[in-house]
């Protein structure tokens, strides 16, 4: 498989929005467009830090981003076309979902590139 | 689409366990005999809540567990025949992954079962 992407390297403490759903039926172009456009927004906020992102053939899909602190979190939150985004969200485009707000203490990367297991921040002084 | 999952309604604070990974090409009946033990085991954990999971076509795969403290995320990662999936997993199984350890602060849900934006736990006192 071609390597495309690589694991997000974060220094913590920061902050991760888990955002799980499950997509109603339908409507797939203008969910697409939205969801393409958020993506850009969010990476407009400061103390974005990076998202991943995976959505099966059922239609569970799970985003997680990453922010500096919870000012950046509710900074996205806020936004005013994020906010229109919301609604649509909850009146055409998801079944459920839930949004977690959580601080990350502690990660770890594995990379074959690297070939060990390592703070994901390679200058982290862990 | 037929209704056959509901989100997660947990209660903060707890802790998330965020596992972003990129498969490898191949073994996939070993690897998907594996994850299937691995959901098992972890659900016989004392102090696991939950775990949500979705994995693209393009190979990019996002699981959050979900635990009471930071001691049955311990006894999870030390578990001896988890112990032996990570060791497959780095050898055989993922190209890359990146795993976060992270203390959920706050937690919404939606679902259009019940028609609002409510506290995950619906007990919470929030």
């Amino acid at each position: 498989m071609e390597r495309d992407d690589t694991p997000l390297r974060l220094q913590p403490p920061y902050y991760a929005v888990i955002f799980a759903s499950r997509r109603s039926d339908g409507d797939e172009d203008a969910y697409q467009r939205t969801a393409a456009r958020m993506v850009e927004l969010a990476a407009a906020v400061p103390g974005f830090l990076g998202a991943e992102s995976a959505r099966d053939a059922q239609g569970v899909g799970i985003t997680v981003s990453y922010w500096r602190d919870l000012d950046a979190v509710k900074a996205w939150k806020q936004d005013s076309e994020h906010r229109i985004a919301q609604n649509l969200g909850r009146e055409r485009w998801y079944e459920w979902y839930s949004l977690r707000i959580a601080k990350v203490e502690r990660d770890y990367v594995f990379d074959h590139e690297d070939q060990g297991l390592t703070p994901a921040a390679v200058d982290s002084p862990a």
